[in-house]
C-alpha cells in the first residue's frame, strides 16, 4: 500500500515520519520547497519524493496543506488519482472544506472523508515534526458520506498511526466544538500577552502563565485563514467568553462577594466534573 | 532556630515539610483543624504542635492562612510575639496586607516584611502538600521596610527551601503584575469552563484547552477574596484583555484578513521574543 502526503510541515512531516515508522506504506512525500523533500527523504520520513504522476500509485491521499491550498491540489491534479483512492484532509476547520472536496469526490471518482488530528505544538515545520507527535492524541474523523470501508480503513490507521482513538462528528459539530477547545484559546493567548504587564512577568509568573500564553507562539497565516473560515461559531463563544469574563469583572467592581463566589464555584463543579 | 508555621494548608504544609527536610530549623505547626496538625506531626512535617505560649520560642513566623485572617491571627497573638522576631506572610496580595502588617509591627516591636510564593497546584489542604512544592520557583519579597538582616534572612531561607530565585518588589507592583500573571488566567479558567461547549469537549480537546481550563479547579472562597482585594488592578487587567478579545472578534467579524493577522503576528512576536 502507498501513501501520498501533500505538504510536509509539522503535520504532514509527523505523519510521514509515524507511517514509516509504524506501518507498512511506501510514503511518497510531496512538499513546494525542495529542502524539506530532500531532508525528508534523506530523514527515511518518506520513501519517494512525488512527481504529480506519482499521484496513480497511491492507496491514500493526506492533504496536509493550509485549507484553500488542499482544495486548490486536488482541482488541479485529480486527473492523476488512481480511481476510488481515498483522500482525506487535516484541516482544522471542516465545514466549507469537507463540502469543497466531497463535491469534487463525487465529481470525479474519488473517496473523501476528513480527519483532523488533535495534536500540534508551538514550532511549524518539517524540523519540528515527529514520528510520535500524536501519541494519545485524539483522531477526528468527518466521514462526509464515505463508504464504511474507507472509514474504517482511515481509522485503523490512525490508531497505527499511534492516537489513542478515533472520533467521529459532522463538520458542522466539528467547527462548534474546534472553536471552544482550539480557536479560542488560540485567540485568547494573543489578546492575554497584548498586556503591558507582560514583557516584565519574569519572576512573577509561575503555572497559569505559562499556560495561558503558551499558544500564542502561532502561525497567523494559517490561523488567520482558520479563524475566517470557523467566523460565526468562533465569535459565538468569543461573545461567550467575554460575557463571562464581563460578569466577573462585575462582582469585582461592585465588591459583590457572593456573586464572585457562585461564578468561581460554577467554573470549579464544572471541571472537576469533567476531571473525573 | 525555630519557625513557627501558622495554617498548614498547601502552602504551609509545604512550607513545613521543606523546613523539616531541608533546613536545620525547628517547625511548630499551628492549624485551627487538629486532624491536620496531628497528621503533620505524625508525618514529620512539623516537630511540635503549636499553643499560642510557643510563638515566644519563634525566630521567624510564616502566616499560611487567608490573608485577613493573618492580619487577625497577629492582632490576637502579638503578645506572645519574641522581640524582634521576623514575620511574613503568603498571601497572594500585598497592598493592603503590607500595610496592616506593617503597621503592626512599628506598633508592637517585631520585624515584618511581605513573601509571596509563586507556585501552587489544583488540590488544596495539608495532603495535597509537599516538600519539593516550591523546587525552582520564584519567590516575591516585598521589603516594606524591614532591616536588611530580616531580608537576608528570608532571602536564604527560601533558597535552602528549594525556591530557583528572589525577586524583590513594592506591595503596588506585586500587585498589578500577581493580576496580570495569576489572577486574570484564574478568572480566565473559570469564564472559558462556563461555554455551553465544555461539557462536550472530550474527543475534541487537546493541550490548548487542557492548559486554559486547568486553574478552574480553584478554591473559590481564598480567590473571591484575593480577587476583591486587588479591584483595581485586576479590573484593569480583564478591561485590557477584553479590548483585546474584542478587536481580534472584530477583525473576524469584519473578515479583515490583514488587521487579523497583525494582531496574531504581535501576540506572536512578543510571546518569542520573552521565550529566547
Amino acid at each position: 500500500m502507498t501513501v501520498a502526503i501533500v505538504g510536509l510541515g509539522l503535520i504532514g512531516g509527523s505523519l510521514a515520519k509515524a507511517f514509516s515508522e509504524r506501518t507498512a506504506y511506501q510514503v511518497i512525500g510531496f512538499d513546494r520547497n525542495p529542502e524539506v523533500t530532500q531532508a525528508a527523504l534523506t530523514s527515511g520520513a518518506i520513501q519517494k519524493v512525488g512527481e504529480p504522476a506519482d499521484l496513480s500509485q497511491a492507496d491514500l491521499i493526506y492533504l496536509c496543506v493550509y485549507p484553500h491550498a488542499a482544495v486548490q491540489f486536488v482541482k488541479e491534479q485529480h486527473p492523476f488519482f488512481k480511481k476510488e483512492v481515498v483522500v482525506t484532509d487535516t484541516s482544522g476547520i471542516k465545514t466549507e472544506i469537507c463540502e469543497e472536496l466531497s463535491s469534487l469526490a463525487r465529481t470525479h471518482g474519488f473517496v473523501f472523508a476528513g480527519s483532523h488530528p488533535m495534536a500540534g505544538k508551538e514550532q511549524s515545520g518539517f524540523w519540528a515534526s515527529e514520528a510520535g507527535l500524536f501519541d494519545g492524541a485524539s483522531y477526528l474523523l468527518v466521514p462526509c458520506g464515505a463508504p464504511e470501508g474507507a472509514l474504517a480503513l482511515l481509522s485503523e490507521t490512525a490508531l497505527q498511526l499511534g492516537f489513542g482513538g478515533v472520533k467521529r462528528t459532522t463538520p458542522e459539530e466539528h467547527d462548534r466544538m474546534i472553536a471552544f477547545t482550539s480557536q479560542l484559546p488560540h485567540a485568547l493567548a494573543c489578546a492575554y500577552v497584548l498586556s503591558p504587564q507582560c514583557p516584565r512577568h519574569k519572576g512573577f509568573s509561575a503555572g497559569s502563565y505559562r499556560d495561558v500564553s503558551r499558544v500564542a507562539r502561532i502561525n497567523e497565516e494559517l490561523w488567520s485563514e482558520l479563524f475566517l473560515e470557523n467566523r460565526e461559531p468562533l465569535t459565538a463563544e468569543m461573545d461567550e467568553l467575554i460575557r463571562h469574563l464581563e460578569g466577573i469583572r462585575a462582582a469585582i467592581q461592585n465588591n459583590d462577594r457572593d456573586a464572585l463566589r457562585d461564578i468561581l464555584r460554577c467554573g470549579r463543579q464544572i471541571k472537576e466534573a469533567l476531571d473525573e
